[in-house]
């Protein structure tokens, strides 16, 4: 699971080495720890006339303690283009990242805000806050040395429900996360959040949580205050134990394809808590091979696994999801793009995102979001057995010049199921650093 | 613009080098020439039970002069999944491609039907058909020696509107595009077509003709029967010349960015022509630098040609555009994924896709389309002078491990400014072999 030639590449012979034969050289990602502060360093605001968010956004980050002035280098370059509502408005944008490209230190963060094309009040307004996307992910490729661009749009009256999204960004839990658009919707209200414990209170299911990204999730979760149901089929109970025992959580051994699961489930998290607040779709399992060669036996494990028994498991949760219930299902970048050898695979990968898009609405006025994230090359026991050439595409054909961390993709789900997070549903994020990759 | 490596990669002795050495193997791709059949031997469809489209496309492949059977080798797969309303009910499509896979000859058409998963009448039946995008792009990924796969969603009520989607993308036409989404939205009319000069008639705008993909354009849009209008910048009017008396239309040299030029063009087409049928916003321009080193006059001026200048121009044309009337832009991979050293041109290739995706709403009721194609590696004078590394990874780094030929992208424009495509309008098509760079 380790990655060899990053650690080279970062030692003292290695830089000079990698340098002088032009090979990429991976930086070392500032990651989150608990107890570090937000930023490193203070954050430079930028914004379009007649911008809607900068005054929040300056609001909210005095009260997180961050300063604003002290810089260069900054940590963050934030801009508001809320205000443009015209392509020929759109100069102030390039001038502060012009002005202020060289200012930003490593693993620094470039955070655009904008309104969703869909809400504006007219196609030029909708045309130029479009345009916001190109810019934001060429900055993502250009920058480098770790540091990653999103695009936030925030709908007309979200204003004020966007802090749970830009602490996630500015801090080190969305080290892999980088190119994203991510569409904050109205809420009727916003939760006072305790930032150090986020879920204190709730009951959060794990499925597939015996190892690697599931086990990632599960710490991760019951580190920011989620009491866990760790689960995973009865073949993996021992390693299962160890995880829930590590986290204070319990262990729920079941094979989710059996025609009782769901309601199995359900009873149990009925009896034992009453509710469920947080539900993360992680079970699943590939079966590789050209369709021509695969077994309808690899084709069906594959669509049941990793897709219809997330569609039979929320239609018997949902009725134990209270107000503020986030389910977050994993997807994968080959869902988005489609992958040779995973015609199944990317199958159920695309048909999670249906899943999510289609499901969000329905939920949205019982007041749970739905959200998918999709990983690019994560560092697991499966990538490790990948064949070295593919292994290495993999790994540093992205902005990053390297392979996510399981804990990647466990941050960028907390955040998901964060109360502050009530305006997000429907999402679907890639923690991919930016693979370059795509559809 | 000579692709040297596929040339000697398709002879005797470089085809079996490049194979020893697992060199990519460059198919030589099946181009539409004047008189050519639709396809080059019969076609398999299957469907999944209770489709809508297995009768409308037999019959519309019937009345085409298509053979139904006879095959193995057939020239395309094609399959209805509109009746899939369940991810448990996938199977049908694995059978299909799984029994098919390796009955399709060289330069074969995959095509998959499907319901736009936002006109479901349910979150399982969109799920599920969401699912068939992460099938149909690794089987584009899978398949090679030239052959495409594309997802059609058809919305109900629109089942005999397809005709014209299915006539491009089983023939030459579509020869590099591959793995792409389009949907076909209901309209009141499908008019008839004459199919060997659908444009008959049609007056067409063609800007940035002089060279390159505009000139390609022109002269399909000619060959297919439209009276083409070639405009470009004054300082090109020698070769804008020799293209319009090529196709028989006619030159016009204006500068696109002065303040004058939509109401000069708008005159111009007004006298001359009386409307405009067909509005083909090529122009563009790249000036590429790192943002930090990008000066505001290389920002604003291709953010103006490319982006700015199209929705000035849209505003005075519109008045002059009837009923059936096309706007088909240009936009770009670069504007989808973001590209390094282009913050510039990908924002207003960006820009051109909300442009597209605002307008479509605005134009529908004067029944005017309005849709983008986004090229991706395209063989011109421009990429001809790419350092050969970036070139190279360009070219190669897609589904037909080539670049693409102008011609592919006017004949994605053809398709989309035909009468039968009236049910096609918000779309962005990618002309880019499935380029594996993305978003």
């Amino acid at each position: 699971m380790s990655d060899r030639y990053a650690s080279f590449a970062n030692s003292g012979p290695g830089r000079a080495l990698v340098k002088r034969l032009g090979l990429p050289q991976p930086p070392l990602l500032r990651r989150f720890r608990p107890g570090d502060p937000l930023v490193t360093g203070p954050v430079l605001l930028g914004a379009a006339p007649g911008g809607r968010l900068d005054e929040p956004v300056r609001k909210m980050l005095t009260i997180a303690g961050v300063g604003l002035d002290g810089g260069p280098p900054w940590s963050a370059l934030v801009f508001d283009a809320t205000g443009i509502a015209d392509t020929a408005a759109l100069h102030p944008v390039y001038e502060f990242f012009h002005a202020n490209a060289r200012t930003l230190g490593p693993s620094g963060r470039v955070i655009v805000f904008g309104t969703p094309p869909e809400a504006c009040s007219s196609p030029r307004e909708a045309t130029a806050q479009r345009a916001l996307e190109g810019l934001t992910r060429s900055i993502a490729k250009e920058f480098g040395r770790g540091m990653t661009a999103q695009l936030v749009y925030v709908a007309p009256g979200a204003d004020e429900f966007a802090d749970s999204t830009v602490r996630f960004l500015l801090s080190g839990r969305s080290a892999y996360v980088s190119g994203q658009v991510i569409r904050i919707g109205h809420v009727l209200s916003s939760p006072m959040t305790d930032w150090a414990h986020p879920l204190d209170g709730k009951v959060a299911l794990v499925t597939g949580a015996a190892q690697g990204i599931g086990a990632a999730i599960a710490r991760v979760l019951a580190r920011d205050g989620a009491r866990v149901v760790a689960l995973d089929v009865p073949a993996a109970g021992e390693s299962l134990a160890r995880v829930a025992n590590e986290v204070g959580g319990t262990a729920l051994q079941l094979d989710l394809t059996r025609p009782d699961a769901p309601s199995t489930l359900a009873a149990q998290l009925d009896s034992r808590h009453g509710k469920v607040d947080i539900v993360v779709h992680n079970a699943g399992i590939t079966r590789d091979k050209t369709i021509g060669r695969m077994s309808a036996e690899q084709w069906d494990a594959v669509i049941d696994v990793n897709l219809s028994s997330q569609e039979r498991i929320n239609e018997a949760l949902v009725p134990l999801i209270p107000e503020g219930g986030r389910i977050v299902a994993v997807s994968s970048t080959s869902g988005i793009a489609g992958n040779r050898g995973q015609t199944n695979y990317a199958t159920s990968k695309a048909g999670v995102i249906g899943l999510v898009q289609s499901m969000a609405p329905v939920l949205a006025p019982q007041g749970i979001t739905i959200n998918a994230v999709a990983p690019g090359f994560i560092e697991t026991r499966m990538t490790a057995r990948m064949p070295v050439a593919a292994r290495e595409i993999g790994r540093r054909m992205n902005s990053m010049s390297q392979g996510g961390l399981p804990v990647d993709v466990a941050e960028t789900i907390a955040w998901l199921a964060a109360p502050g997070s009530a305006g997000i549903t429907g999402n679907v994020i890639r923690v991919c650093g930016q693979m370059w990759l795509g559809a």
